[in-house]
């Protein structure tokens, strides 16, 4: 039997699975098409995200944080810890009941929608008078003939040359969320968010860790200023970053893998770890799409080619998240997804692609949006700077928690706030209210104004906006 | 040696260091009297705020938070804590330390802003050609002559009627957060901000507590369905609430204090507790003022009489914070601080009292803004609610945190956002976006539109304002 049907999302992450929703909200007749499976073989809806991504990381990053709290932190509280012991077993259960429970939720909302979910990886067959058919491989075999097609595949991690990914020494994101003991010593190539993140998440736990990092400096798309302060309460809490290195040789052995590179003064170095993260990277992931079938044009990395509004070259077929260009995150990918919904419905919606926010979940946790200084530098745009340290913070003081600094950038002439960019205590939250902002296009002085509640973090952006034109009060 | 200046602040709490700061930005010549002392006689400016309020019981709750954290709720995450004692002395030291700061921060921030300080009680001595004689009354005694006064004198805790507070068995806010032991029963009169703060601190470190409140449900003036969620969390968290009763009589003995009340039923109980905390309110603080003797008008509560721009009945006299109407909380003594300053220097200035924050620290936290769904019923104001538990979002459930709800209410026509209701992980951080938001004015489409970072707390206020119009993608 053929089925019919307005709208195809091929992918169930966060840019697939919102703009199904949503066309179903709309009226339209939706199906999405997923092959993740879990462990018994059931789909498992919600791609990198809910899978191996932010959903598992954001667990194990909690998890651990309250590990290194109740062995380092709490004592200066007058709390005494008579010893902490860690079953990674529980944690690592915990995180995967985590992730199961963000499947069912998907499948829930599919149905609460009226979305019919096809497990199987979808492939074009062929364009038609209707639309285009899609084959669902899975367990039954299923056409679908779709009149609109929204790709979300999303994106794999990029491997190092001639050392794929095992996930037993070599670990991608997968394995780097599920190993089974803690390494004594850790690697990790790749100083973006996923090295970061898990490289705090086992350190926390125990590990060695060791990051190694292309880039003269880590995180190098945050403002320098930002990436610089986490550079140096990173390595304060026992991170050992090497950058500007280049990777020569990955060597694994029954015992161990060897890193050989080349540091800074050109010297080779050799390290040798129990176990190696690779975190350079990710590709768009189209490798099961058969695109030619039907032209998809995809450019040469690989990445399907979309205008603005997330069109392809074919009609009535569109692409969004980590599978088209732009920054790999999943709110990035959600907005598209209902974006190209409400296109698809007829109705207009509009991305803000400037004003989309990056989150680090580290300790301090990072956040910003907008431009960077070294970006405004660039472009000769003049522009004032207001900084807070959290360290003038009354809640920040309060919490002990006082690492770290806001900072507004705003035109020079229009006051116009053009970036925040913040580290320290609950920053991921607190950008929040910085991209709502922007949206408004609002001035530093804009927020200034505003009544932020006492005593709250949230004040630090505050006091940053009035620092734009150099009226802090607290600092 | 008389001395002369623009603006004489009386007060060193939020709404007059932050005014006297202000002031002397704008190039005033400016005072700033406190007689607020610490246990060594120093000074100790920033009020009942910075001294026995918001900072100190932020600091106990952060403990406390971490005590009950570290006892019952990282097993979850897999961590096995041995043992953990508490060393109530050292946590009442860190508190005692983070007062001590925040003392002399506000004095290093007068030094900055070049703001002479004069420790010692203020009052009024005759009005001048030249404004206000002003006699401080410290160590050294001192006549001030001020062109302008801001009178920032805050409140004090009311007590029972002839129930004075000893502070060893009967406290005020100022024993509640100095308790050198933890009483077995602790009894709260006032199911308000302050009674459920300081309830939550004694309860997690191991009191058992009750909270007698006349009013029929506790935090009256909070969103009902927000309350009644707080209320019932709190009862399973082990508070016993009585609430609608009546107290008739307390009497303390060497041992313990008892208190008489009626309940619902008008049946007399009897209650004894090792100690008791009234919090049932506040009163404005003039005592010391002799506003008589420059005819300062004050309303029949003791509040000093102002207008919507804080200016008294006599000319160049301001009052701000807790010493007049509105709601008693830092910030808006802040806000009218700043205000009164900007006015002061001719400029223009004005407080939005429609969005002022209002936070409570318990766990689950609360925080809103704007009016509750009772006023807008009261106000037959047509309007459509959004609500959005934080049950399915991601964050909240990585943390497992997921007790508590976000609900936007809107205007039915406009969509202008009305009010915004949290109980939940964090919102003290999220109405920060709240605030901004609707001091814009901003829809729930507004609201609505903007992209919130994934995994945050933040995306719950998004889907609750997808939800006013039905249109929530998670749930």
């Amino acid at each position: 039997m053929r089925i019919t049907v307005d709208v195809g999302v091929i992918g169930a992450g966060p840019g697939g699975y919102i703009a199904a929703i949503r066309a179903a909200q709309l009226g339209l007749r939706v199906v999405c098409m997923d092959n993740w499976a879990d462990v018994t073989g059931a789909p498992a809806p919600g791609g990198t995200c809910g899978n191996v991504g932010c959903i598992p990381s954001k667990a194990l990053l909690e998890s651990s944080a309250h590990f290194e709290m109740v062995k380092q932190d709490v004592a200066v509280h007058g709390i005494e810890v008579k010893g902490a012991t860690l079953n990674l077993n529980q944690m690592l259960t915990r995180k995967d009941g985590i992730v199961r429970d963000n499947n069912k939720g998907i499948l829930f909302l599919f149905r609460k929608n009226g979305v019919s979910f096809y497990h199987g990886t979808a492939s074009f067959m062929r364009r038609s008078d209707a639309g285009y058919d899609i084959r669902v491989s899975g367990r039954e075999g299923h056409v679908l003939t779709c009149r609109h097609i929204v790709i979300a595949t999303g994106s794999s991690p990029r491997a190092l040359p001639d050392t794929p990914f095992d996930e037993k020494r070599i670990l991608s994101n997968v394995g780097a969320l599920a190993m089974e003991s803690i390494p004594r010593r850790l690697g990790i190539i790749g100083a973006g968010v996923i090295g970061l993140e898990l490289g705090s998440v086992w350190r926390r736990l125990g590990a060695q860790v060791t990051i190694l990092e292309s880039q003269p400096a880590i995180l190098s798309f945050a403002d320098r200023q930002i990436a610089a302060l986490a550079e140096k309460a990173f390595r304060t809490q026992g991170l050992s970053i090497h950058t500007g290195v280049s990777i020569n040789k990955v060597t694994t052995s029954a015992s161990q893998v060897s890193v050989e590179y080349t540091d800074t003064d050109a010297t080779t170095q050799r390290s040798h770890f129990d176990r190696l993260i690779v975190a350079i990277g990710r590709t768009p992931h189209t490798a099961e799409l058969a695109h030619d079938k039907v032209g998809l044009q995809l450019d040469e990395r690989g990445f399907i080619v979309v205008d603005e509004q997330c069109r392809t070259n074919l009609p009535n077929v569109w692409a969004v998240g980590d599978v088209v260009r732009g920054p790999m995150l999943a709110h990035k990918a959600e907005e598209e997804g209902l974006a190209v919904a409400e296109r698809i419905a007829g109705r207009f919606a509009q991305v803000d692609y400037g004003t989309l926010p990056y989150v680090l979940y580290t300790r301090p946790e990072m956040a910003w949006a907008g431009k960077t200084e070294q970006e405004l530098e660039a472009e000769g745009r003049e522009y004032r700077a207001g900084c807070f340290p959290f360290s003038a913070n009354g809640r920040a003081r309060a919490m002990s928690e006082t690492e770290g600094i806001v900072k507004v950038l705003a035109d020079a002439k229009t006051d116009t706030v053009l970036g925040v960019h913040m580290i320290g205590p609950v920053v991921s939250e607190l950008i929040g209210e910085v991209v709502l902002a922007m949206s408004f296009k609002a001035s530093s002085e804009d927020i200034a104004q505003v009544c932020h509640a006492h005593p709250t973090l949230s004040e630090a952006l505050r006091e940053a906006a009035l620092g734009v034109n150099s009226r802090s009060l607290n600092s």
